[in-house]
């Protein structure tokens, strides 16, 4: 119950607040991180997660992965043994290399592993121009299609979209990286069938920083589209990677920060 | 320079994107945390998340602390020596063991070593009401306030206020955590010398999750505002420490989910 007030007095009722859930991923018997998230689509996120972190690459890499939702525990092993050294040191160059100059810019990059995505014009799965109509469609649905976000104002959307806008998977979380970890999960558990002909993109309701960047390069999606705005080290990132960041996108208007030329 | 797109065309102009810095905090020459945030009120932001994660309790913990902003790179050295193993433990608990039952619960806040808030009516510094009308004020205030998220549309905003609703410390960030530990910070560092008669209170612009909460009971703060909503942990965080949450402050209207004697 809560108090809800207006300018004419105070009335008792129920209300719905966004579940916050804490979920902690074991790696091989060790801990690695404790995720606050919505506790739905528990294996996309973990999948997703050990993603963007670099750790998988795709599913064969998994050998097991259970969740005990009443522990709050997820219980990952994989097929070959990682250094989780390694991965502290990767996590160290990107964070500390990338507000200095270009050179250490792309050692970051290189430390990470992520691969620039193929130009438009390369003849690349990337090659093919993106319809500003179908980011226009896709903000729109975006609006309608959280009822979570509705109900409770907490909750941020990720939705991989057709080349037509047409929602292919849709996550909703409290985290704004949750939602599009569990976008990649999904994607990496059940590829899709048939996603269309022209290229899919991303689409959120949050803000562009630079870990949503880098969770989308890895994942080979080339554009990301957002009503809110990207961040300076996120636009860095896309120009780099060659991904498209289009953000405030309200009404029939848009910005595009980076590789224009995807949008066509 | 950007795109900008509307129903009629294009047009390139320059852009203002909100910067994103890595800023990686070294405690006694081990690497601690990278904050990814605004590089404003740096010395702020890193005196607040010490106290927050609760390495320090006040200023006097601290031996050094030095920015070495080029490189992105915080030093900080404790006056005594604390166990890397001990702060990490308490994370696990605290992690792990919200998601279970309230005896798990209570052991996680005695392991973070945070006490309840005096109730109102023990008499403490916060058994006192604060006006409805304040948090009106300030909730207006924080609108007209932020010329940076108004530029960028990618910024968070923490204002402590008088119990008249009067800004008191407000700080911006592209991060709602960095926003709170930035205030936390600057009154730890710069003590207020009059902060006015009655209780002050925790205005923010972005959601209420369970870390906010944590970080304002350390801080001795007993009421949290914001346009946005609160997360379920927070909630239940919020009562167990006798915090007020008061969410979806808007125009007249506001939500009051905890301690609603406290709101008077």
């Amino acid at each position: 119950m809560i108090e809800a007030c207006d300018g004419s007095g105070r009335v008792r009722r129920p209300d719905q607040v966004a579940v916050e859930y804490p979920l902690t991923v074991h790696l091989n018997d060790t801990e690695l991180a404790t995720l606050l998230c919505t506790p739905e689509h528990l294996e996309d996120l973990v999948v997703g997660f050990l993603h963007g972190e670099g750790l998988i690459v795709g599913l064969d890499d998994l050998a097991e992965l259970g969740i005990a939702a009443a522990a709050g525990a997820a219980m990952v092993s994989l097929r070959r043994p990682i250094s989780l050294a390694d991965r502290l040191y990767a996590r160290r160059v990107v964070a500390t290399g990338c507000g200095q100059g270009g050179g250490d810019f792309y050692k970051a990059l290189d430390a990470l592993q992520i691969k620039p995505l193929s130009q438009p014009g390369d003849g690349g799965r990337h090659g093919r121009g993106l319809a500003k109509e179908a980011i226009l469609t896709a903000a729109r649905d975006l609006q309608t299609r959280s009822g979570l976000f509705r109900e409770t104002g907490g909750v941020h959307t990720a939705v991989l979209c057709a080349s037509t806008g047409a929602p292919l998977v849709g996550r909703d979380d409290i985290g704004r990286h949750n939602a599009v970890d569990k976008v990649v999960g999904s994607l990496l558990r059940e590829p899709l069938a048939e996603a269309g002909d022209g290229p899919s993109f991303l689409m959120v309701t949050g803000r562009i920083s630079s870990d949503i960047v880098l969770k989308a390069a890895r994942a080979g999606l080339a554009v990301i589209a957002s009503r809110s705005a990207p961040t300076s080290l996120a636009v860095d990132l896309a120009v780099r990677l060659n991904l498209a960041l289009v953000g405030f996108v309200r009404g029939r208007r848009m910005n595009i920060y980076t590789s224009v030329e995807r949008i066509g």
